[in-house]
């Protein structure tokens, strides 16, 4: 998906959802343990109620992985029902790989051909030569660690230099730098949102997953005041507070209200700054 | 695997070495092909050629997961193979994850409940709560990337604070006072090998993962000597060096001499420092 496709899909939909799919199969409803692979009927039930109020899917690898060899089909196969029916949706694989660069390789292949996503997530720490491989897929898109959502973000990424760079601004600043970084997006959480000043300072342009909204208490508002740009320049992602507002047979309906109520609200930022 | 079995077997060996399982469809001798499951043949003939030699093996799950469920398959046997027919030897899923707590739990469930494991290894940019949920399993290890062998190494792990304290020394001095730091090894690339003093400064007793011999050249007498210490606190990791010596049906025992010659200067040095 190019970045022309996805400005036209954020227009197109009036929102710039992604709809974070952790499944788990202890959260799931009880109903749906009877089905042959309860996860994929959970997915498929949730991307169908929730497509029409968001741009893009993104599973976390670790939800599958922690199922073994029958989780990774829950999720190909998940994969593939949104690319057939949804597919101008984005697929982001939230997988925060990265390792040196022959084993990358091994990883963007799996991701980008075999999974066949339209983008994945990765870990900064061991630089250039271990993002690089996932950049050589120019149809692709890498979305990189930078200041992420949770309290350890502080530890490391809060470093700062003697000039007063912090380590998040170097990896935003460095990363620029390489190959291909036209296909970059950042992971930039909302319970940072006083910081995305100075995201947007160094990558004006780049696209940025926004996770820390709903359960993690971010604030939409202040995310769209710092972090939007011209072409929106945000995809804000939900997991918890969409796909489990309801543990009943109405799981769905009430995951579509509450990704709804956020659609609902981007259009309003979006209609505020002029995006449509 | 307690730090004294560890400490045991390494005596007992008398080697430290670490035969790391990069094991690649596209790179295995032409007649495994025929067999039922190539991947798990030829790591069963690896694991049989080197266990004499090694005291511990190290899969990295990028190349099997590039193979999909099937390749999770191969890995899973290989596993229950090592773990039946050589139970003294720790096993370490090189996976580099790293993800918010509820995530992290996922993935330590999956590595050390699912796959059984007795290690994995894990980036520490997120911070405290990203690894946390791996150090609550109080018979597994973490081995946490500190300063990697490759190149990209430098664009971040380098990073030096005002008061000069580099990103990777950071990770080593905040690391160790987390919940059950004594759980935590840390991955330091042989080619970096004059780095090893400043990290011997923080963490003296931990244990050391040392990628970087043999294909990345880097050298284990300069490694010895910089990081080696009463207990050894070193595992030195060869992949490609030691399981593609050959690519013909004589693959395991060219194997088996590569692993063994690596044993013999490691014993060398294990008498010339009085551990054995």
């Amino acid at each position: 998906m190019t970045r022309e496709d996805l400005i036209n899909s954020i227009r197109q939909r009036r929102s710039f959802l992604c709809v974070g799919l952790d499944t788990d199969l202890q959260k799931i409803p009880e109903h749906l343990h009877s089905e042959d692979d309860p996860i994929f009927a959970f997915n498929q039930a949730i991307v169908d109620a929730t497509a029409s109020s968001c741009v893009a899917f993104k599973p976390n690898l670790a939800f599958y992985e922690s199922m073994g060899s029958f989780g990774i089909q829950s999720l190909v196969k998940t994969v593939e029902y949104v690319k057939e029916q949804y597919p101008n949706h984005l697929i982001i694989a939230d997988a925060k790989r990265g390792d040196i660069g022959n084993t990358s390789d091994m990883y963007a292949k799996s991701f980008f051909r075999h999974m066949d996503v339209d983008a994945v997530t990765a870990s900064p720490y061991m630089g250039e030569d271990s993002i690089v491989p996932f950049l050589q897929y120019t149809d692709k898109w890498v979305v990189l660690l930078a200041l992420t959502s949770n309290k350890g973000a502080q530890d490391f990424q809060l470093m700062q230099s003697a000039d007063g760079e912090y380590l998040f601004e170097r990896v935003l600043r460095i990363s620029q730098t390489w190959d291909n970084a036209k296909q970059l997006m950042y992971v930039v959480g909302a319970t940072q949102a006083d910081m995305l000043k100075r995201v947007r300072a160094i990558v004006p342009d780049s696209f940025l997953l926004v996770p820390g909204i709903g359960a993690q208490k971010g604030s939409l508002d202040e995310v769209v005041a710092n972090g939007m740009n011209a072409d929106c320049g945000l995809l804000i992602n939900a997991s918890r507070s969409i796909i489990y507002a309801d543990s009943t047979e109405h799981f769905a309906s009430r995951a579509a209200d509450e990704a709804e109520k956020l659609r609902h609200q981007m259009e309003d930022a979006l209609i505020a700054k002029g995006i449509i």
